[in-house]
């Protein structure tokens, strides 16, 4: 039984909780608008705005009442939604707490002026106008991680996105991954061939792109009623505390089919998880996925094990080409197009096999920068000698290289791991829902998503960030993260497509 | 000299300030995305972080140490920033401090519910399912004005948007116009004959009408890098706490010319006034307009003074039939058209001449409402014989009637007024402008607007709120506020255009 003390102490920390959340659902609106409609002239206030609302969220999460409460709330029933809010509460409190508010405002600024240094450096591909910001987040976040006890300073980093890794655990991982992926990359390479994509260049239509695009997804699942999409420079999901609002964004190429198709495919299947969250856990620290790895085993699993599939395409096929006649008739010339292999220079454009090879890259540079082993001045250069190692090809520009991403500009150091493990568990949880749920690969050739969909609410989406990562996806297929099985996949699959192995 | 205490205390206070100004700023996004880009399901989420954020900043605006700041803050040079910053701040720590945080949060409830309760009820023209919440409603901002030193309770409502003024003062101006304005209705009304806005219905694309509209205001002065334009159902502009991002929302009809044109000069009159302030105001009390009825003053003159006049159309006439073919070829049929007399139901659809009679019978029952002299029982049918006395109609049903505005459901009793000081001062400022600078007519007649903003820039916008509101056209325009220069205007523009007096 529990006592009223304890009762009253949690019922003031809900609230106190429910109310950071609300600050930072607000920083994110701020957040979206500043990267779909907010005027050039905002940038000075949204910057201000942003500083102000992350410090006061911060103060109150770090403040003593907070501990106090934290304390007095006691432990409740295992394996209740209390207890989760109360463990997940407790790490945040104790993560924020050893942070002085001074950093956390001062992050926020730098984060937000070397965003726009970013976007202006990429336009002229000119590092120099990136790399004194780049300088100063990189000592605020290194600052951050010297506040944190982890037996590795990028521990600090990893840690706030997927929660129970470690840098040792990531090199474990990238190792396996690399003796499986760079040798195969070299087979497949070396039988190229003519670019297969030539079917999804040429001249496509934004609107009708876009038109396609929301009929995919609407057809995953995604529910317009609590969400929107909009255009953005880099495509993000982004949500409010809630599955009410769940908002993605997304870049058309008028010249390229895929860069839209399948950056849209991505980000709503990071908004399917979000919307799927339960909504009584919306203003609690339970709201949201549990990790960004997991989150982004969601939004491969439907960029690539849907959408580059070929149950996908058996249905998807005849709709795009009624609207782009430009596409072959063949279905087995359009799954080889989308699947195309090619060695390029940006992440977000790379195809399923080099994709970890680019993460791999910025696993290693952003542990040599945290260990002291690379100068921010010295990252073009080790960016493109790597490239060359790893794909074989050093990029045009800086541009098309070390600029590309966003990430190290808002101050994601440890972010990039995710993508990798988020391709891991794609895989295994689609193994999983298609064992558990036979009938999904035939549903997916008739265009419907209802039964996956319900496999993954069931077994991800709605549990929220109730349980931790490692044990969510132990629940959901019976194992523990495994690169075995992603390997397995992607010498499968692109063994046959490219006649390897 | 100033102590160095004394500085200590007044740079704390205005980083409070600032914080302050910040969390509204992030309020006012979240206000506007609510009513552009929201989706439906944000709706319950959105509520919740609007509620606690203006919870968070009236408590900071509240609190003992905003007090003991603002008493060590000490004094300083008249007429300098900071003794009006010190000015402001004060006045708005003792309007906070005084009001009970149950009074606030109990405001806060009944006009959420009395909202919600007028929409059902103007829905359904039903008076009684929105009386019950209008009497709470009132009661509170009763109650509200109870805490406050003034004359008359209905002058504690007035200060909120109109500092300075009076229920005296605006009884002697109501006054002055009802005697000039109900008398040259009737004659108008006498010689309407057929309607002369024919020529501005019919079917105006939407594009192409935005595309005019953004094209007008460009010209008028408004910096779109400062700034943008959405759809909203009902138009507003909107700032965040400095001139950096200003932006404005428009409805269109695709059936009616005027609605949009009109609208979106009006707004920008809006946007252009918080685009001219003082950029090193951002985030002090002095940064944005000086009161309601000055920022109406700027709206309403770009909307009547400039785009209702006959050299505004001379240079815009031709553009306009090039995009709509329909658009009558004799300048003064156009002319005549956008200047139609017609008494009418709704007040946001009133024309020039019959407008301030909406505000007037509005203003005398509020006023009714606050001394006592009418129950709420008995509105609509004060409504409705007031709408007889002074427009000669009766509303058809209460939807068209005492239901139509939105603004006593959310308890703004007192701002009702500040529309028609808004006409009186927009006519007293643009006399002293055209006088001033006399380029200013010739310059319209060639869609050149530059001196006339730059005479408002130097004269009312810059300023920001450093001035009181009186002060402030004292200086602009040599003379108190007057309603003779607004009356003259009127049966001159009317007289003319329908041949009266």
């Amino acid at each position: 039984m529990i006592s009223d003390e304890r009762n009253d102490a949690f019922q003031i920390l809900q609230n106190r909780l429910a109310t950071i959340s609300d600050v930072y659902a607000a920083a994110a609106v701020l957040a979206w608008d500043r990267q779909t409609h907010m005027p050039e002239g905002g940038v000075g206030g949204r910057a201000e705005q942003l500083a102000t609302l992350s410090r006061l969220a911060h103060e109150m999460l770090a403040s003593p009442e907070t501990g106090d409460l934290l304390a007095r709330a006691g432990e409740h029933e295992p394996g209740s939604d209390e207890a989760a809010i109360l463990r997940l509460a407790r790490r945040e409190y104790d993560r924020a707490s050893r942070l002085p508010a001074r950093l956390v405002a001062e992050t926020s600024r730098a984060t937000a002026l070397a965003e726009r240094a970013w976007i202006q450096a990429r336009e002229s591909s000119e590092w120099s106008l990136f790399a004194p910001h780049l300088e100063r987040v990189l000592a605020l976040k290194r600052e951050e991680a010297s506040y944190v006890d982890a037996e590795h300073p990028y521990d600090a980093m990893l840690d706030r996105y997927d929660p129970g890794t470690s840098t040792n655990r990531l090199r474990g991982m990238f190792d396996a991954l690399k003796a499986g992926i760079v040798p195969l990359v070299r087979e497949v390479s070396a039988r190229l061939g003519e670019d297969r994509t030539v079917p999804l260049r040429g001249d496509f239509g934004e609107a009708a792109q876009e038109a396609f695009g929301r009929d995919v997804i609407s057809r995953f699942g995604y529910d317009w009623s609590r969400g929107r999409q909009d255009r953005a420079v880099h495509p993000f999901c982004i949500d409010f505390g809630g599955p009410g609002d769940v908002r993605i964004t997304t870049r058309i190429d008028p010249a390229r089919l895929s860069v839209g198709l399948f950056g849209t495919c991505h980000e709503a299947g990071h908004a399917l998880y979000e919307q799927g969250v339960d909504p009584s856990y919306s203003r609690t620290p339970l709201a949201s996925g549990v990790s960004m790895g997991v989150h982004e085993s969601q939004s491969r699993l439907w960029e690539n094990l849907v959408a580059r599939s070929r149950p996908f395409w058996f249905h998807f096929h005849p709709l795009l080409r009624d609207i782009f006649p430009g596409i072959p008739d063949d279905l087995e010339t359009l799954y080889r197009a989308v699947n195309d292999v090619r060695p390029s220079e940006i992440r977000t454009e790379a195809d399923e096999l080099t994709y970890d090879l680019h993460i791999l890259l910025r696993f290693e540079l952003e542990l040599a920068l945290f260990e002291d082993g690379l100068a921010v001045a010295d990252l073009p250069e080790a960016w493109n000698s790597k490239m060359e190692e790893y794909l074989g090809i050093v990029p045009e520009n800086d541009a098309l290289g070390v600029l590309q991403d966003t990430h190290w500009a808002i101050g994601l150091f440890g972010y990039f791991p995710s993508y990798t493990v988020g391709n891991v568990l794609s895989v295994q949880l689609f193994e999983a829902a298609v064992q558990g749920r036979p009938g999904i690969l035939p549903e997916m050739e008739r265009g419907e998503f209802g039964t996956l969909l319900g496999w993954l609410r069931e077994n991800v989406h709605r549990h929220g960030k109730k349980y931790e990562p490692d044990d969510l996806i132990e629940r959901a297929t019976g194992n523990s993260p495994d690169t075995a099985p992603y390997l397995r996949y992607l010498e499968t699959k692109f063994g046959e497509l490219y006649d390897v192995g």
